[in-house]
Formats: C-alpha cells, sequence, structure tokens
C-alpha cells in the first residue's frame, strides 16, 4: 500500500487501493486516452491514431518509482508520464506519438486524473455510509422509547430516549450523504483548458473536444478551465471533511457512553477486537477511537485546501502541489471512520437496563424541573420553585431519592395533596414518560430522514 | 470597536457594528422576545405578558461589560442576561417574570442571536460582493481583447487577455454568492429545543412555538433543534472561507501585476491611500493587502470550526463556546477583503501599454508552440519542432525576437517559403490574434456569468 | 473591552486590558520615544528635541478610532500614528518635528510595539501559571497515596494514584513556563532596521542607536531586523500554544473525572459559578470548558503564525498584517484557560471515597495482571495466565469480585494454596498497596519539579 | 515506497525511506531487544533470553501488511507485532516468549519507535541542511557589495545588497539547526511507563530498566513517562514546521526574483529540470515550487499535533494515534524543501547586471530619501522635502532620471551649488555607495552566523 504505517492504520484497505499510485497513474492514462478519442470524434485526430494511443494508455506499462524521481526534476508528475507515453506510442508509430497529449497541459492530466479518482472514492464512501444511516434509522426506531440520560456540558441534564439521541446522529450523515451527490455532480468536472487556460491550440474545436472529453469519462463539463480557479473542487473536500466531523461526534459519544463508569453502549468484541491481553476487563472502543482521530486530522487538512486557493496567475507556483498532496488524506481518513463506525454499529451492544440504572443513580434530582412546573400550576411559580429549592437539597443532604421526598412533602401537606394529583407527581420521576417529547419528534424525524435517505 | 486593533485595521466599521457587544446582545433579546410573542400565539402566555417582556428586550438596558464578568462564572452568556432580564420584567411585574426564556435553554438564545447577526453580516458582504462582481464583468467586457501575458509557475507562458483573467476572477465570486445565498436559506435557522433538544417544557405545543418563532424572525424553521449537530450553520462559514480565497486569488494576482517590474495594474491613489512618505515612488497596493491577510488567516478559522464538530451529548463543554468565539473573525476578515477590492476595482490603474511591452520583451518566444504547430503543416512536425528548437536558440543566444529569425529564416528557405504564407506566420506574433481563443470564451462566459450574477 | 463578545467571555479582564487599543498605541509610542531618546545618546538629535518628542508620546492625545480609518488607507497602523504624533510635536517645534520617527520605518514601530505589549502579557499569564503549578504539586503531595482510576483508551485499565495523575498534569506546566521565560529573552527584541532593514538613515550610528533603544526598553538587542526572518517570535507564540494544550489536557481530565457517572473531582461552586437554575442537581465545570475551549481555538491561530512565515522581501504584503491580527487570541486563550484553571483547582472538590468505589465498581479484574504475575511464580506463565483468564470469565459471569473467586480458587486447591501466601494475594487487591510504584515515581518527581519551579 | 504519489514527488528517496514500514516496524523491534537486554542487564530476565529476543527482532520476518490489517482490529500496531514476535520467540522458547514486551505497554513500543525513526529523520534534514547555510553563507560573502533592490510590500523600496538579502535567508535557518539539535537532547527520549506509566509491572527495578533501555538505544533517559504529556516531543515537531517556514521564506523570495520581468535569479536547468517542452523559454522554479509547496501544507500539521495535546487520562483514544499518523509528513515536507533548495543554490545562476538594471528603470526614485537628506543639511528640512517633492514629480511627468533632474536643479541654483558638493549629489545615487550600511551590517553577521554554524 502507498501509505505510511500509521496511515493504513487508520482507513481501510479499499480506500488505500483507490489512491494506490497504479490507480492514480490510471486515471491521467484514461484521461489522454480519452482526450485522443475525443479529438478524433472531433476530427482533429485520425481514429487510427486515437485508438493506437488509448490502447498505450495503462498504468502497468510504466515504471512508477521511476516516473517520481523524473518527475521531481521536471516539477510536474505529467510531464514524464506523458514522456513515456509518447516513447511508448512512438515505438509503434512517431506520428502518432506527435498526437499524445495534443492541446492539453499537465494540469490538465493532473486534474482530472484527480477527479476520476476522487469519483471512486466518493463511491467507497457511499458503499459504507448509506447502510451505516440505515443502520441508525434503525437502531432509532427500535429505541424510540429507550430512555437514557440527555448530557449538557459533561453533566447529566435530563432524560431523553435513545431514538432521539440516534436521530440527531444520523441526520448530519444524510445530509452530508445529499450534500456529496450534489457536489460530485458540480464538482466532478473535467479539467481541459491547454497551457493557460484558453484551449488555444485545438483551435475553434477546444470547447468541442473538452465537452467530448468529459462525455467520455463521465464527467461534468466544466464552464471553463478551473486551472486556479478551485473553489468547486474544494467545495467537495470541505464537505468530506465535515463528514468526518459528523462521524467524529457520533465517535465521541460513543466513547463517552462506552466509559467503564457508563456502560451505556460497547462496541462488538471477537477476533482481537479492542482486547488487551494484559488487562482481562478491557474491551477498547477501537472503531471511536478511529473516527475521532480522522477528525482530529481532517480539519486541518481541510484548511490546507483553503489555503492554497489564491493561486498565482494561470497556474500556481507551491499552492496547487500542496493540493494534490493534500487531497488523499481527507478521504482516507473519511472512509476509516465511516467504515469503522458501521462496523461498531452493525454489532453495537445496548445496555438499555444501565442507562436506566444511570437515570436512577441520580435521585431524581433531572426531574426537578418538571415537578416544579406541576407545583407552580397549583402554588404559582415562586412558591414552586422556592419549594423544590429545598426539596432537592434534603434530597442531596439525605442522599436519597426526589420522588420519595416530594410524594412525602405532597402527602403530608393538606394544601398540597389537595391541589395535586399524587399519581401525576409519581409519574414525573417516570423516565419514559418523562421523555415523551422526544419519542414524538424522533417519530416525525424517522419519516423524514428515511425519504432523504431514500432520496 | 469591539475589537482589537490590528483586526480593526483589517476591517471594516460597518462588519464591525454587525458583531458590535450591543448588537449581539440585541440580537439574543430579539430572540427572547420572538419567544415570549410565539408562545402567546399559541396559547401558552397571555399576549400581555409577550407584550411586556418583549418591551424589555432592548440591549441599551443591560450593562454588557457586567454581564460578560458574570457570564465567565456562570459559563454561559445566556445565564446573565436572562437573569437581568428577568429582574427587569419582575420591576415590573413579577408573574411576567416567571415566562422569560420559559422552555428555552441558554443555548437556544445565544445560538439564534448568532443567526440573526449573521444574517446581517451576509447582507453587508453582499452589498460589496455584488458590485464588486458587475465591475468585474464590465472590466473583463472593456478588455475582451487587450492582450496580457499568461503566467504559468510564475513564469511567463503565453499570450491571454485581461477580459478572460478577469472573467475567472469573477466565476468563483459569482459562485460562491449563490451558495451563501442558497445556505443562508438552509443555515439561517432558529434554534428551540429548550434544555435537551426535545422542547419537553412546552409540551406538545413546543414545535409549533418553534415554527412560530422562526416565523416571527423570519429565519427557517430547523427540522430539529441542531445544538451539537451543527454542520448546515458550518457549510455557512466554510462558504466564508471559500469567498475569502477566491478574493485572495484576486489579491494575490493584483499584487503581482502591481510589482514595480510588471506594473501592468495598479491600486488607485489619492488620499493618503497605499503612499509612503520617505518614499515618492511608492503606491502600495493596500487592497491587495487587506485580501491576502484575510486569505492567511481564514482558513485556519475554517478548521477550528470544522475541529469544534464533535460536541458532546445534547451540549458541548469547550467547542460550541470555541466555535461562537471564532465565528465573527471569518465574517470580519471576509468583509475587509471584500470591501477592500471593491474599492481596488471602482479606480483600477489598467497599464495595456506596459501589458503589451511585457509580452514584447519576451522576444517572442511564447509565441513558438504556435509557430510550431504551423510550421508543422508544411514539414512535419518532429521537423517542425526540430526547426523551432534550433531559432529559439538563435533568439535566445542573439538576444533578437524569434519573428524576425522566424521569418528570415522562412524567406531564405526556398522550400519553406514555398509552403508557408509569410503574412500568417507573423499574425502568429500578434498578441491579438494568438488570443482569439481566449476572447471567444470570455464572450461566452462573460454572457453566463451576467445571468448567474442577476439570478 | 476591545473584544468581541465571546472571545471576551473566555477571557480575562487583565488580558484584554493588555491588548487594548490604548495600550497598543501606548506601546508604540513607548517606542518612538526611546528612539528619540536614543538618539539623543548618540548625539544624532539633541536631548531637547527628544525630550520634546518623548513628552508628546502619550496615547490619551490620539483619537484611536480615527487613526484606524485613516491607517485602512494608509495601509499601515503606524503611517497615521507617526503622522499625528509628528504634527503634535510640530504643533510646539516644526523643526523638533522633522526629527520624529526619524530613520526609523512603519514595521520598527508596530513590531517593538507588540514585543512591549507582549511582554506584559507574559507577565499576566505568569502571575497564574506560577501559582498553579504550586497548587498542582501541593495538591500532588497531599494525595500522593490516594488510589485512582487509570484510564486507557477512555477505558479503566489500573490503579494510580492521584498525585502521580497531578504531577504528570504538572510537569508539562513547568516545562512551558521555563520555555516561555527562555524564550522571552530570545524573542523580546527591539525591532529597528528602517526602511529595509539597513539602518541606512542613521548612518554609522544605526546598530549603537538599535542597542540604546533596547536598553532604554528593557528589551534584547536583536542580531539583526527581523521584518520578514520572524522565526524567533513565532517560537514564542508557539509556547504559548503548547501551554494552552497543556492546560486543555488538565482541562480534559477535569471534565471527564467530574462527569455525573464518575464525579471524582467537581469544581468549586458558590456565587453563581456553573449552576443552572433550571436543573438544580447540576454543576458545570466551566474552568474545564474553558481550558478546553483554548485548547481547540489555538491550534489553529498557531498554524496561522506559522503559514505567515515565508513573507516577501523586505517587508510583506498580507502575511506580516495577518500575524499581528492573529498574535492577540493567542494570549487571550492562554490566559482564560490558566486562570480559570487555577481558580478550578484552588477549590478543587476531591472525592477520594469516590475514587475508591470506582475502583472497586470493577470487580477487580484490574488487578488480574498483577495476580497473574505472582501465580506465574508458583505455576509458570502459561499455567497462570490460563487460570486468570478461567477465573476473571467467573468473575464476569457471576458480577461479583475476583479477589472472592480467586481466594477461594486458592484455598481449595491444595497445589496453589501450598506454594501461594493467601495474604499476599489478597494485597494484591488493595488499591494503595498496587499503586505504589505510582506513589515511588511521584515522591522523585515532586522533587525535581518543585526546584525547576522555583528556578 | 510507502506513500502517496503526489506526497512522493513533493519529498525524497532518503525521507521516504526512513519512514518506510520496514524501517518504523524495526525501530519498534529496535525497542524491544533493548528492553529484553535491559531487563537482563537488571537481572529481571537472563540473558540467554534477551539475547533470543534481541535475535527475533528483525523487521524482515513479519508480514507487515497483514499486521496492519490485524491493528485496525486489535486498536494498536504494537498488539499484532508483540504477537507476531512471541509466537516467533515461542517457535524456539515458550518461556522465553513470556519475557517479550513483558512490563511495556503498546505505546511504549510504538512511541519509542517513533523516536528513534525522527533521530533518523533529523540527521537525513541536517545533512542538507548544513550545507545549505554553508552555501548562503559563501554566496553571501560573494555578494556583499552587490547592489539589489530591496522591495517592500511588494513594491520597489531602495537598494539593498544581495549579500544583506542572503544572510536574512540564512541566519533563520542556522537557528532552527540549533534549536533541532537542543530540542533533540530534550525530546528524543525513551517512552517505558508500562500500562499506565507507573511501571507496575517490573516492581522497584523499574527506572533503572528505563534508564538502561536509553543508554541501549542511546536515546535521553526521561523524567517519566510522556504517554499523554507530549509537550516536548511535539516541540520539536513545531521546530521542524518552524524550519520549513523559514525555508518557504527563501523559496518565495527566489520565485518572485526569477520573474521574467524581474530576472535577476534563476534556479539551475540541465537534465529536464523545470523545463516545458511546449514552452521554450520556460525555466520553472521547481525548487522554489517544492519549497512553497511544503511551507503552505506544514503549518496545518503542526496544527494537529498542538490539537492531539489534551489527550485523556493515562492514553488517548484518538489523539495520540492522530499524532502518530500527521507526524511523518512534517519531515517528509521539510526534507523536500531543504534538499530542493540546496540543489537550488548549489547551482543558482545570479544575474547581477539585472539587478543592477531593475535598479536604473526606477528612475532614480528610490534615492530620493537620500538627497532629501542631504538636502536638508543645506536648505534645513521643511524646504528639502518640499523641493524633493517637486523634483520626484518632474522626473515621473518627464519618464527621466532623478539624478539628472536634481543635479541640474542644483547647477543652475548658485544658493544651492554654494551650499552643497554636486559628486556627493551624484554619488547618492551610486547603488553601491546607498547600500554601504548593507555591506557593514552582512560583514559582522557573517562572522556570527559562521560561528554558530559551526557550534
Amino acid at each position: 500500500m502507498s501509505l505510511p504505517l500509521f496511515e493504513s492504520f487508520l482507513t481501510t484497505t479499499e480506500m488505500s487501493q483507490v489512491f494506490d499510485d497504479a490507480n492514480v497513474v490510471q486515471a491521467m492514462l484514461d484521461f489522454e486516452a480519452a482526450l485522443a478519442q475525443a479529438q478524433a470524434q472531433e476530427g482533429l485526430i485520425s481514429n487510427e491514431t486515437a485508438a493506437l494511443i488509448s490502447n498505450h494508455c495503462k498504468a502497468e506499462k510504466f515504471d512508477i518509482p521511476a516516473l517520481v524521481i523524473a518527475a521531481r526534476r521536471a516539477g510536474s508528475m505529467a510531464i514524464p508520464l506523458v514522456k513515456a507515453l509518447t516513447q511508448s506510442v512512438a515505438g509503434e508509430n512517431k506520428e502518432a506519438a506527435t498526437k499524445v497529449h495534443w492541446g492539453s497541459t499537465s494540469q490538465d492530466v493532473i486534474d482530472t486524473g484527480s477527479v476520476l479518482v476522487t469519483r471512486q472514492a466518493l463511491k467507497v464512501i457511499d458503499n459504507d455510509l448509506a447502510p451505516l444511516c440505515a443502520r441508525l434509522l434503525d437502531l432509532a426506531e427500535e429505541h424510540l422509547r429507550t430512555p437514557v440520560l440527555a448530557r449538557t456540558l459533561m453533566q447529566p441534564a435530563q432524560t431523553t430516549t435513545l431514538g432521539f439521541k440516534m436521530v440527531n446522529w444520523v441526520a448530519p450523515l444524510i445530509r452530508s450523504r445529499q450534500a456529496l451527490i450534489d457536489l460530485a455532480e458540480m464538482s466532478l468536472q473535467v479539467q481541459l483548458g491547454g497551457a493557460i487556460g484558453t484551449l488555444a491550440v485545438m483551435g475553434e474545436k477546444g470547447p468541442a473536444v473538452a465537452r467530448r472529453v468529459a462525455h467520455i469519462l463521465e464527467l461534468s463539463p466544466a464552464q471553463g478551465n478551473w486551472h486556479t480557479q478551485r473553489d468547486n473542487w474544494i467545495r467537495l473536500g470541505l464537505e468530506v471533511a465535515i463528514l468526518t466531523g459528523s462521524l467524529g461526534k457520533i465517535g465521541k459519544d460513543l466513547s463517552l457512553m462506552s466509559q467503564g463508569e457508563v456502560a451505556e453502549l460497547a462496541e462488538p468484541t471477537g477476533q482481537g477486537r479492542g482486547g488487551s491481553s494484559a488487562m482481562p476487563h478491557k474491551r477498547n472502543p477501537v472503531s471511536a477511537m478511529i473516527a475521532l482521530a480522522a477528525a482530529a486530522r481532517t480539519p486541518q487538512k481541510a484548511a490546507t485546501l483553503l489555503a492554497t486557493l489564491p493561486q498565482e496567475h494561470e497556474r500556481s507556483l507551491g499552492n496547487w502541489q500542496a493540493e494534490l498532496a493534500e487531497w488523499p488524506g481527507l478521504f482516507l481518513s473519511a472512509h476509516g471512520s465511516v467504515s469503522a463506525l458501521r462496523e461498531a454499529f452493525s454489532g453495537l451492544v445496548i445496555d438499555a437496563d444501565r442507562m436506566r440504572r444511570n437515570i436512577d443513580n441520580l435521585q431524581g434530582l433531572i426531574f426537578a424541573e418538571a415537578v416544579s412546573v406541576y407545583l407552580a400550576q397549583a402554588i404559582g411559580r415562586p412558591a414552586a420553585h422556592q419549594l423544590m429549592e429545598e426539596l432537592t437539597g434534603q434530597t442531596l443532604a439525605k442522599q436519597c431519592h426526589l420522588a420519595d421526598v416530594v410524594t412525602e412533602t405532597v402527602q403530608n401537606d393538606p394544601d398540597l395533596s389537595g391541589k395535586l394529583d399524587i399519581d401525576v407527581v409519581k409519574s414525573l420521576f417516570d423516565p419514559v414518560k418523562a421523555s415523551v417529547s422526544a419519542q414524538q419528534l424522533t417519530t416525525v424525524r424517522l419519516d423524514e430522514l428515511r425519504q432523504q435517505l431514500r432520496a
């Protein structure tokens, strides 16, 4: 694999193969073949020449490490590749060799090659992203009524449902999936401008050739060359970064809910997954780890893409090359993350009992607000608020349950017990009932999200 | 102005005012007023209470520096503000005071306040962006046939036209403008979820209140709360970063073309603009400077936004607060840049003669490729290529002009002069004719871009 | 305060004042005064002139908002300030006015001003950093033997001591403190180069004047001008970023140990600190929040500093200005963080009982490795390892304590009970004894760290 | 090479080999061997066992791609490697196999392995950095008196010397070189803490074993484990980023001075270096390109390192892994840059004549300040300033040379010609004389820098 060790570790074999040298070089050669075919279709070169050139556009014919060495001197990966291709064609037909890469420029080959490779990368991501979304929606439905603590500022807040949490997790993934589909349309454009973007060498046929190359490669035709106007392209990279961030949020929650003291969720085990030989009790959340590592690295890669936008004149010196080198990292991280989470959620261990116990351990204090609202109906807000402050104080002091303290107080106070329904009071401490609005919102959103995912 | 000195220096007074403390606090109070009104419309509180609360929602009533001090202790800007608002209302009506901020949470106020302020910021940007785009389109049309050197890898390449360069400059701005309009639709959403996003306190009326608040504030209703799912919001910030990058590209080219040795463009002078008392010849490109500084800073701010995406549970500890603090910087930089460039282009000094001279100084070598293509028609590509290598070599050695060398060679060679039209040869060295494809592409794109700008 | 609202919220009043406009302008004026004095000392201007100029170098004399507006046109904060200062002096003495800023350049004023302000900022940081370090060392000593769970990969691992954790927290702070002291020496240099860094106007006296300015301002003399070679300066900024990261690590652990389900640490309460009116049980870790927000934002600010290093020629267009604008943010965040943590640790609530209970809840499994090592002495490693796998399995299945399972097994097996000391076996489950190596290491490091802090 | 194509393109073969999988795995195995040897020296295991284990610590024995696949499941690169090593040893001696990796933890192996590899990387950098510095000092000396335009804010300013420019280029490189040497001392530390950093398994011998491992591997002994306190390590990475930025500054100036219209410097040509087949006049600055690309990418990688500092508890989930993956990129970029610039400067084409012509083209206006200073001696500053404004205005209007205008004016004015020496006036326009202070400063600094480089 063409990746450093600790990069390989955090990504997948599939995505590594997309950005493997041979695959990238093949994509560049696919552009050269398509260019020749398009020029033949427009009558600029003969069909035979186009066929002959296309025939030599095979990555396995080229010595890639040698091309890299030559490229460093030449200042472009395309120069030695085009030279080698030309020589290869010339070995068969000298005249045809003069048509190789004709009217094009290094950046055309490299950019279109990157576009082709990126299309594959997006497919690899979607192959895991769509099922992960579907799985989260299914789990959300399954746990529509499973109470779990909501936590704000890293402190227990009130009760929500696991379904509601999951609907919130999945919504940004579905949005990113749609955004990637939309942006691919816009960003997976052919690059063909010739030396300075004006398509000058091909004369009036230039734009038609560009359209045909796009058609042959099944890419969007570009409004014009985008050698140093790369905003559309960068938008695509940024959306991958957003996806990685949204996956990171799931990874973060997963890691927090998997802590020994919380233990509400656990990643699947088995086959050496997340184990520790020295510590038999350990079950490390390795999918969360990969998602978090991806989310830690990607923002800065996105920044580099943005930082390279001010590219000089008609071809940049430094910024373009930096962007090219940074690009694969976004996809490697993103797919590492999405596939890791897909694996985690496919076998996720959900401990609903523990979720309940974690709620119970809070002595009912998280229901204080709801009780206060109910009391206010009887005795007004200020009095209700004051009473609840007293009762929660007692609860904390006695280390007992607020439900008991409130019930007792109401029962012992004829005024209160006359105005309040003790069963209602008790029900306010029922986590399932307390999270009814979460359930209702989840039901509505599940429908919407399923439709969006299907779209 | 609520900005540090060297930040003020790089932005505008208008945008400073958008993010001025009083304006931000007013936006938060606008949310509280809208919430009360929406709850009255849904029958949760009385119209009188709503009116009374709204009446107190005026920033000038509050001691903002004191609120900041209190906020640091409380851990939220909203807590002391809501407290102060409640006290203010209570001074008039204690019962009404209990309805202040009811069913809402700190993050609802702060996020919706940020949304409102951001809507203003986008308007301020568009007020300069649209005219800048229009101006660039006009200049492009005006300079449809003005030849100028295209430069690749910071070296002279071939001739293009200033119109073509300008069309390429403006296209990403028009794309960003459209993207900001589209994203505003999606991202300028009300935030209303209550303590943990479930709208629990308002019971079944919660979603209806949320829709009404959105309507009152003329914001998009959200599909749900987005307390810790901020991808849509961040997409908006990233688009501002893309805009700043595209403006930075213009600033970079402007700075390069304004260099003393290039001198093709110059920013307007007058009224102390870019002068230097010690150096009378200096005319500093201060607009380019601001655009470049903005483009240097913004990518990393975008990275921070992305880095904050993994927010814990139902309200984040640290990441949310970091995002809030980082947010204004993007808009301050972007508007500094767009308004600086608008100013630069409104009075841009274009030296078409110098552009021509810069082309001429290159001894015709940049036309070698075109000549080679023409020669090839007569003597085949390999021979043409070899001949041109010889002639360019002579040109460099003799420090003369390639046009003369080629003309002489053709005239002295009966074979060549029989096959080639000497007038055509000469015309290949005419920068205007050499850039005809640039002119044609520009004409087509001008039409498209004008339509997109109008849309 | 010259800061946006959500920036003010995350920093301190002291640091806000350091970067307040008036203070920054005063620092620039201090440079002008020192320059005049140094030139008088070298005989380039008269003492009277120097005194007169110095006398006008008072920030309150200038209309700063007007200077900002003028500066945007001029392209430099220094140009209008120097102009205003010159006019002010000229009001008293026209000849003296011609000596204002003589031989200097805009960047000299601005950079030296920044250096002076930064020296104050470092002092403000150290005023809280040193006591925070001392406090952590004291707490570490106090809790030398307090067992607490060590956690790896967000899972319980083995037992360590709170003292050991704290020594690890404080060590990087003490290293950063020392590094800041060392770097200040190197980085707080006068900037004085004149228009292009060559001190040309002052002739042979240039270097002597530069040394005298440094002496007057109590700054290090620079080896030369550093207008576009800012590595030393940036190193200082990066060290502030490292400090913020190390504080962020403490904030992260604090936030994790303060979670409701862990509850080993809590930030102090009282006076509206971290409370929640709606949720009486909440005690939000607001200091951790500030430390985490600072650590989330600072890395990208550091990146901007690094990104601005490639500055063009003798004065940069864009990068220098970007660096100036980004600089204060690092110090604002860092001091927000250090002072918040100082406050948190001054009243930190440490629940050693809960730490013990969290260990106990793990059923003794975290001691399995130690038991396995002891068993191996009797029955060899492979047998010991296999036996422990069995016993931990039983423990998990029966939801009992490993200590009981192991004790029973040893007692029921004559071979084992013959070879093993049952008291030793039991002692292996004692958290205090289990963390003896942590205690020993802590004792050694406490000594070293106290010395380093004192140094 | 274990690198993606467009990353390989921007770095060197030597540095690629340092971070090649086999080399990294060997470094991890070197740690395991050293651990066993150290334990033997301390009597914890037998010498035979240590020798046997060491004997198996050879990277070529292991199937690295298979280890990566297993590592993804395990959540650590070290787990499958240690397992494979253990099996390998067990194949020869089962008892010895139980001592493999004993008392250590995954992070110990990985971190120490990274340290060992990084030491090699630093050596590779220095092998090119030291000669580059020496070369720049030699060139600076050679061009001590070569006048060249100084440029500020991308505009011509005054004259300096090429020697002065070069001394300013090299100074930060020499500082970084020294900083890297100093930081290596501090940062190339052994990592050995065992599961939670307390060295518990090895009992009292732990610290001694750690010291011995450090000694065997010729690393600094650490004050303690640094599993989640990585500030020293990160400082080293940040210094590499600073170096890359300082190299980027040279690359930027080189690219600007190589522009067709400036043409003062050119990178060496030959052997396909920077050529363009289509454009015979092109000589692309490929070394500058690599230096600029490196400087564009590295700041954000540094940010990721900083962002990972807040690592949870005793081993981080996500941040540590992100840091590991990001680490090599800094060194790959830095060495790409330093070796590219070394190549560029070894054959740099310096056109001193063109430098002179570029000065001359400015019509003497850049000497206006110096003339004004001289005039002031005769007629006072205000009159001198006013006169010069007039004369520079005439010069610009007539497109002539200021020297002529001034000379004529002085000669025609009996008062002026009486007070001024016309030869002195003329000499003020001599670029060599005008840059005498640059020459003097350069002489002093050359000495200092040579000493620092030798140190």
